[in-house]
């Protein structure tokens, strides 16, 4: 074992996951790192948010992927940091593992762009535990309003960035509210409710055309989603926004979904840095100067063959992991690298029920049923592979034919979440 | 609405849930107090703390179950005491509810028989973020002995008493491990784990005949249970357990199902207390001198026609709730209460795959396939009216034919369970 090259992966999200599938077979010994055990199936994590499915639903033990192929290890430990020159991974604790190869697949977080309050007073949704503690908090929100001990503000539920998490995201909380909330509070009146989404620019949906943002932005507001424009964020507190021009907005929740900024692990990659700190990479995903080190997914900036960065979505990354994946392999047989070329499938959007953008290749818009039908086929499609999409698609096919949300439990740690809204 | 009797029911269980359900229709205003937002289906628990099925998945949004019945109002709160001579329920805070009528069903705790760490260093499981809070250390000490940082007795897991609850664990650890993290962690060697429970009578299932304790017994040991009978414990610490016979046992993980503990609320309710202090009631499961307050299942000490006290479980609590609405109903037509007949549909536990033990009314007993059979058809028949049930038989039975456990991801909520197992 010891003479095979090693090869160490860091994240276990689409990526790294790609990446290690496609070395299932090779003359290598992987090793995958992550802080969590299990690979999340991240475009549904709105449902969990909005209670449409449960966490267990869009979640499968990242070991059980490998089971059967004893040259991958997993190790859940989280990477801090990388030591090019010595080939070492640095691990939490004291440990560190050495490597041959090296593929990096850390991801994003969001920026707070230095204005206070963000982190202690906003949600955020990028994992699963930030999914479920996002769905507690909204439905406390009811239950203390319900109680009569809500504050102002308590039934005001504020997206901070008209992306797709926010758009996704804001579609699913109207219909939660609309659909599911005013039946279960019948001493409440719900339409004291509101969702709003602020956006700096002035439209949503960056990256996709505008004919798809103006179909989404008709469609929130179809919804009684608030959606403003141009909005200049001062600060966020404990009672909710203030803006630059000095007005205010009281809100209970507060949903980060803004700015971009890549894993701390960035700065010890490359000293050229891209958009949201992204680590440049040549044409291969490789770092300049180590063709054995390998950038792949959200935490790249690579450029696709027009020259124009590439987005931070799911396929980049599947298709990234499984180049540097290839790459390793050709440099094992004395080959050499080859560019990567990103194969667009296309982009989407989903509103609500029957509601979605779609941009596909070729110039194909949908949108409307269409569109949803789309997003439908092709995310059951990615959900191949995952375990769970038995459950998550019979939850998804009763939630779609009885409008219900069956997961809108409160699951609580035996702590609060925000005690500063308790009776 | 005003001039309505006012029904105050404390507790959400089987025995709440019933009650409210029955009261449905009834010339009454009902408020269900409960400090969740679900009902559980608990006796799946184990399930959950096993990885078997979602927390999701055996919960059920409590305000769901009375959608379009406006009589019935929902109060998420903890009832922290009863003034019956004021009718009124203290609420956490400063609030209070005014009854004409109430119900308590607050359910049972267990007791730590007041040996020294138990509280510290013991998982309960009662409640559903128990059950993620424990299956989420059980995999995180796999992690830690896969990556050689764990302690000694890190694979070691003792359950606390012989019950039901800790049977039923028992079987399921033992098929988690045996089965699916053998797998799951090829380079651990998974045989050095050890699943014991330690038991202070010289039998397992008080409640059970002789013979069904025995067949439990056997196919526990079977599955490489140890069961250690006549045990004394001293004390629980941070490394593992004491014994009153100076020796101990390392254990990462010490699971307490032993003893039981009346709700606190058993206090203000009755002077006269029963086995484990539950309030002991009166024929129609009312309190002495307080003909329009009843306590039902497993805060109640009821008798049945034999004299014997019942014992607590999920019928008793069900049928308990389902004769205290019916005797309100009659007080509140001027007809008199009827004692409170328990219909013993039997009991039963099961150890694992085709492994159960049954008992049955007229003396039948069934074990093994037939046994759990039998379990299985009582269970999705009580699952009925549970939304999820759908969705919790379809990963059942994809657990039943795969031996697959998909639900065996550490959802942490961004801390570590216990540190000092931390590398």
């Amino acid at each position: 074992m010891g003479v095979r090259p090693r090869v160490v992966i860091i994240g276990s999200g689409f990526g790294g996951l790609n990446a290690a599938r496609a070395l299932k077979s090779a003359p290598v010994d992987v090793t995958v790192v992550d802080r969590d055990n299990y690979v999340g199936f991240w475009p549904l994590l709105y449902q969990v948010a909005t209670a449409g499915l449960g966490a267990d639903d869009i979640a499968y033990p990242v070991r059980a992927t490998y089971a059967g192929h004893p040259n991958i290890r997993v190790r859940l430990a989280t990477a801090t940091g990388v030591d090019l020159d010595a080939r070492l991974v640095h691990l939490d604790g004291h440990d560190s593992l050495p490597y041959d190869f090296l593929i990096v697949s850390a991801g994003s977080s969001t920026t707070d762009f230095g204005l206070p309050g963000v982190s202690e007073h906003t949600f955020a949704l990028k994992t699963l535990p930030d999914a479920v503690r996002l769905r507690n908090h909204i439905l406390t929100m009811f239950e203390h309003a319900d109680a009569g001990s809500g504050e102002r503000g308590a039934l005001i539920i504020v997206l901070v960035g008209g992306g797709p998490t926010g758009v996704e995201l804001a579609g699913a909380l109207s219909e939660l509210i609309s659909r599911n909330l005013s039946r279960d509070f019948t001493h409440l009146d719900v339409t004291r409710a509101r969702v709003v989404v602020v956006e700096k620019a002035d439209r949503l949906l960056p990256g996709f055309s505008d004919r798809s943002a103006a179909t989404a932005l008709a469609a929130l507001v179809r919804k009684g989603v608030e959606v403003r424009f141009g909005v200049r964020l001062a600060g966020v507190d404990a009672r909710g926004l203030t803006f630059e021009d000095g007005s205010s907005l009281d809100a209970s929740t507060i949903i980060w979904t803004a700015g971009v900024a890549a894993s701390p692990l960035a700065g010890g990659l490359a000293a050229e840095r891209g958009r949201g700190g992204a680590v440049v990479v040549r044409a291969d995903l490789s770092v300049a100067g180590h063709p054995e080190v390998f950038v792949v997914g959200d935490l790249a900036a690579a450029s696709g063959r027009d020259g124009r960065p590439l987005p931070q979505l799911a396929p980049v990354a599947i298709q990234g992991g499984r180049h540097a994946a290839r790459t390793i392999r050709r440099q094992l047989s004395g080959r050499p690298s080859r560019p990567f070329r990103y194969h667009n499938h296309g982009i989407m959007a989903t509103i609500g029920r029957r509601e979605a953008v779609a941009e596909l290749p070729g110039g194909l818009h949908l949108a409307g049923t269409l569109g949803w039908v789309a997003w439908l086929v092709v995310h059951l499609f990615f959900l191949v592979g995952f375990r769970n999409r038995i459950v998550a698609f019979v939850n998804w096919a009763w939630n779609y034919l009885t409008w219900d949300r069956a997961s809108r439990v409160i699951l609580d740690d035996g702590r609060r979440i925000t005690d500063r809204w308790a009776p």
